[in-house]
């Protein structure tokens, strides 16, 4: 079947939902641009993302996963940077209309809108290969933004929720380690249905000195905090969040270089860390120390050795 | 060649000159997300548009062009909502990391960004076919924006500019007309290199009661403008602004369903028509009266014929 560009917006995009989300847009989808108030006393966050077919997902991803995933994906560096989701607009590129595949597709998508509570206000569809690129907006109080700029040496590195699930379900799928049935569905979970946590937003704006979601792999995504803040790390491979199989096998690369985890890897200063650890347990945040901050060099500690901590991981050209 | 992302990013998109453009951001390119301050008074217009090889443009278009033409196709939209350029966004899919191609493309991309004073503040490339997708934010004084759902019966429809010369470039391109040189040299500017116009601003902010830019074709485009303000309208064929050739030929068709114009169409209450003329008079803005806003029906009017306007345009599915 075949649907035009307006009736496409309107049957499948007009959701106007978005759990408890606040930011009613001034003008919403089906104009020139969506116009959006901004509250006094907050600044904007803007990310974009892009996932492929075959390259960000699997081919045969089902289309409510690929849904879900690409709005959890930029809802991770918003929630990175410490910012509340507000609203995205969409831009979906499809070989051809295919009523079934959109509904299921915007079914995922809205299910994260809800999760997250962020707002569909505009979009653009297009006939081209499956691809879609949603470009996020959230909002933070005046300068309690947090970016990858202000790791200092001392300050201890965190680690929110679990390494390493994705790329282990990745490996299945790819017949490159066997796992049961019940390990490949949890690691499914987090490859199709990555769960960014808001709960850690205000954590963050209270005690992060630098931060960034992991999408490339722990080792690449630390290694722009490094970079940009002109420091060094140690970290500890044995106290590394990983599942109980990647432990077992001593598969640590998976955690390291996987990707995919949209987990948040942060620094705090050490006088901040007895507060923030009551704070976390208070909200049931998961949180796992995993090295310390230094004046230079990027290490790995693996028992009595230290390995320089490979930090390229997935490079989107190569 | 081979680059990773970060160094494409750095060699070719840490440009920060973007003309007069006043809005610096509080973080740029580089991190999660880009951080921006709204100015109290202002609200914030967003648009998103994906430019797809060989659907949005010919393949063998000039990368300088496709950069150009990316920016130029989102400042569009901004315009047509009465919105300042403010900063924009862009999502790169390319089928290799290509330093040549690459310093082309984004020399176009920075050329528009200075043309039309819009600042590029944070992107994502990744491997894929060649598609680019930009979003752009612009600001606009609260309630000032100019939506498509304000035309009413009796307003005066307007253009700006003259309209058909993309559809024509392309006809020729495809071998479907033939064209002198120079023609064809004038026409393929319109097609690569649209100029959405700033100094429109202002006049919309201060006369038009709706607008739209044309993408799709007059036809389509201002059939919007119809359908969400709840109108029926009458276009004259004759008063349509288009270049001798195509009245010569009368190859009206071009010009009401052939796309790409980046012009934009708008209605104004006839009361005020005399006070917008002498302002665009004065701003030397090249404005068309082209037909009357009425109760119902969308009609052509074509010397003593009145014909149906056709509005289906271009369908990006079809």
């Amino acid at each position: 079947m075949s649907l035009g560009e307006f009736s496409l917006i309107q049957q499948f995009f007009s959701h106007t939902e978005a759990g408890h989300n606040p930011h009613k847009p001034v003008l919403d989808i089906g104009d020139d641009g969506a116009v959006l108030d901004i509250p006094a006393g907050y600044q904007l966050v803007q990310t974009i993302d892009t996932l492929i077919s075959g390259r960000h997902f699997p081919e045969d991803t089902a289309p409510g996963d690929i849904g879900y995933k690409a709005v959890a994906v930029n809802v991770s560096d918003l929630v990175a940077m410490a910012a509340d989701p507000a609203w995205f607009v969409l831009s979906l590129s499809l070989p051809h209309s295919d009523a079934p595949w959109l509904k299921a597709f915007s079914s995922g998508l809205f299910q994260a809108a809800e999760d997250y509570a962020i707002r569909l206000v505009g979009g653009d569809t297009c006939k081209g290969p499956l691809s879609i690129t949603i470009q996020a907006s959230g909002l933070v109080p005046n300068d309690q933004f947090v970016s990858r700029q202000g790791a200092a040496i001392g300050d201890r590195i965190f680690v929110s929720g679990e390494l390493g699930a994705a790329a282990l379900a990745l490996a299945a799928l790819q017949d490159r380690v066997n796992l049961s049935s019940t390990q490949l569905k949890s690691c499914l979970s987090a490859l199709n249905r990555p769960r960014p946590q808001l709960e850690l937003i205000p954590l963050l704006r209270a005690f992060a000195s630098a931060a960034i979601d992991i999408s490339d792999g722990l080792s690449a995504d630390l290694g722009h905090i490094l970079e940009q803040s002109g420091v060094g790390a140690r970290l500890i491979k044995q106290q590394l969040p990983v599942s109980p199989w990647i432990e077992q096998q001593d598969r640590y690369d998976l955690a390291l270089n996987g990707g995919d985890d949209y987990r948040v890897v942060f620094t705090v200063n050490p006088a901040k860390m007895e507060s923030m650890m009551h704070r976390a347990d208070q909200a049931g945040i998961n949180l796992t120390e995993i090295g310390e901050i230094t004046a230079r060099d990027f290490i790995l500690i693996d028992g009595d050795q230290s390995l320089p901590a490979h930090s390229k991981g997935y490079d989107h050209f190569v």
